[in-house]
């Protein structure tokens, strides 16, 4: 059956890429509220794609969320659903300066169209759209068919996660495919997230350095203190409990990880940083997979503009999040963590915790599922290699709650995206000749699954 | 002489309000490059008042800085000359939100004038040039004066240094009035300023913390190492070196300090924080008079917009200053910050400490000269009080660009802002009696000091 669809979709593949450059130009980036409506206009163009194909397509909103698009082909009685998840918000483009192009037009240089979104997700979803399409213009899939395409993925909505709990029943699916992953990784396991926002407040009032430097208490200051206090130089987490619940990979994920070909060499030039910085003690793998972490990724307030100001500002705020393991709890780490901060605030400040966000748990995936063979054998046929069996040391808050509600199917979670790529990066790309493979590979995938 | 001026500055004081709310409405920020038209515009107004009133007035330029403006009255022969100090450039006016009505929409409430520049120098050198518009108006001044007006002061500038340098002969004073200081504050002696940028790199892109938590080096982290230190939580200076030259005030200074009503709860008051922090083992006035300081005033880079961005970012920066106390050498000091600094940066980071603007070097002054009795009597003719002798915790570069070029010249250092006016905060304001009578306490200074 797949044959005919995988011809189309070879003899397709320029009207592809204009597709993908459409989406490609909607600046769908969740989390800034300014760009809500372009949210909107994503989700209406998605649905608009599984309509045309004969899908059953419909919105569905909860609250001041974006929409999540669902499509459901549920016409091959006896044949197994795959569900098939994806994202079309996308991380905020800054810094815009480092664009080559801009985040939000679509330039194709060297094989790989760069955009922001290109890789996370739009560029994965629309392969199995495409995919999709190709099918039902070929007679069909071999299974039946359901996409849940959210718009909340990066800011940890509640949308999807409400109606997956609420509409469990009729959401039902003999395979998840949470198509958000890297090309040729099938994910055994993802680390949480837990994204907090530490202020400290020191005077009333913004004061003068001159007047007041030796008297006032500087938020800035007491706010590197407490930063200080959270990992130490060689990247151990300093708060008081952080790894007490953090359990070991058992010795046959150990042993596989260690035929990955990936080395402090190439990770060296993939980032271009002058060393490596982890947890001493664990392999490179280990500090990515199975150890959580802590950075901070922006500090908000006093003065940043360009020149000089001498004030010492009233308030402090720093971006932290942690990358947690199981069986690491959010909220008990978030417990641990105020308490750390209150414990290094200096006298002449008060320090507020506060989560951003919905918290991500950590998870770990059956591995041993039929699906994880078809996938497989997918890959081999689309990208002629087998995938590896790894963790991420991302998130994915959704397999949660695909997992949570959905106990009865059989997740897998991979992707096409490089990880060179440049997710949540400036000059964000998608490798052109993976996007066309992925398609082929979620062909093969139907057939694969249709059989299992 | 001075009766029938001071009898005009008390008829015209709606008009004199009228000029000081024209000038406020001049957004002359003088750092920020997109305000350079305003700085001008400020410069040209000022230039032309002194015109309208008989004075030989000019703007003075060099380089790409802000031009001084200069006025002149010579016509006293035998008599002393009085150089007036002040400058028409503003703090930046963020954090916008704070501020009650807009930082250049000056208004006035309960007695004060509210706007950007109102104590920190507009309400200053305005209350000055009134003084000498109304002794022109009234027979002319009993003595030969000069007004330096310069555009730079908040950003370390080049024009009038340059000015001082290259024309020191012309520019002998007798006096030397640096109008940018406190109500009934004359001062002794000034702290200096170093102001840096410490810029942290670690990878070559911003790396999404998820894929690269664990792996690569993060620069905000770091910078927190880095900042935590350069000063403990007790306020002590952590750079080696740091505090190797400083010099313990005199015992009579300090018996003199002691009578000054400064209290802990005053500061707590006026601060609205906590507690007060400070280097252990100062009094108060030490702290802020006689020990130097460090303080963090911004960090810069990765994301600090609503919400939530998981991104390792390829650089971090902060802006951090020192007050530094004689005879501590401000290049012999940022020696020191740039060790420390890289002793401090993780294997995976490069670190970078930059200067920005110029350096202002602490100084000491003489403190018996006729001028200071001069000022001390006019004080108390235009407010009822004496003035105190002090030191100043700020910085006042052009003190020492005075001292240096023109040593012949008795220098004097004081004003009419009030500790509460929030010089470079929001809500920046000048007590309105204040700005009246200073220009009263000036008059009499004419006076004064044309018999000293």
């Amino acid at each position: 059956m797949s044959e005919a669809a995988i011809e189309l979709a070879r003899r397709s593949r320029g009207l592809a890429e204009a597709d993908f450059t459409e989406e490609l130009r909607i600046p769908s980036v969740g989390t800034l509220s300014r760009h809500r409506e372009d949210c909107r206009q994503n989700a209406q163009w998605l649905l608009e794609r599984f309509q045309r194909m004969g899908m059953d397509a419909s919105l569905h909103e909860y609250g001041s969320g974006h929409p999540t698009v669902q499509a459901e082909w549920l016409a091959a009685p006896g044949r197994p659903l795959l569900t098939i998840y994806g994202h079309y918000d996308v991380q905020p483009p800054d810094p815009l300066q480092e664009w080559i192009s801009g985040p939000f037009e679509p330039a194709i240089r060297d094989g790989s169209i760069y955009a922001r979104g290109a890789c996370d997700n739009k560029g994965q979803h629309l392969s199995s759209l495409k995919a999709a399409e190709y099918a039902f213009a070929t007679g069909g899939p071999a299974l039946n068919l359901r996409f849940l395409v959210e718009g909340e993925e990066e800011g940890g909505g509640e949308v999807l996660p409400h109606l997956l709990k609420t509409e469990a029943e009729r959401l039902r699916s003999d395979f998840v495919f949470i198509h958000d992953g890297t090309l040729l990784q099938l994910l055994t396991g993802l680390r949480g997230n837990l994204y907090t926002e530490i202020e400290v407040t020191g005077a009333a009032i913004d004061l003068h350095s001159g007047a007041f430097g030796g008297l006032a208490p500087n938020p800035f200051n007491t706010l590197a203190l407490i930063l200080a206090g959270l990992k130490d130089r060689t990247g151990r987490v300093l708060i008081p409990g952080f790894y007490d619940a953090v359990k070991d990979p058992s010795p046959e994920e150990l042993a596989s990880w260690s035929t990955l070909p990936i080395t402090e060499e190439m990770l060296l030039q993939l980032t271009g940083a002058p060393a490596l910085e982890g947890e001493p003690g664990y392999s490179l793998l280990e500090r990515n997979f199975t150890r959580p972490t802590l950075d901070v990724h922006g500090v908000m307030g006093g003065f940043t503009d360009e020149g000089s100001k001498t004030v010492i500002p009233a308030r402090a705020a720093a971006k932290v999040s942690m990358r947690l393991v199981p069986d690491q709890d959010p909220f008990v780490i978030l417990e641990a963590l105020r308490r750390q901060a209150e414990t290094l605030a200096t006298p002449g400040t008060r320090v507020v915790v506060k989560q951003v966000g919905e918290v991500a748990w950590p998870i770990l995936l059956d591995s041993q599922h039929v699906g994880i063979g078809a996938a497989s054998r997918a890959f081999e046929a689309a990208f002629g290699q087998a995938p590896f069996l790894v963790r991420a040391g991302y998130s994915i808050p959704v397999v949660s709650d695909f997992a949570a509600n959905l106990p009865d199917s059989k997740i897998f979670v991979s992707g096409f995206s490089g990880e060179d790529d440049g997710a949540h990066s400036p000059n964000e790309r998608m490798v052109l000749d993976n996007f066309h493979r992925g398609t082929e590979m979620v062909l093969h995938l139907f057939d694969e699954l249709a059989e299992a």
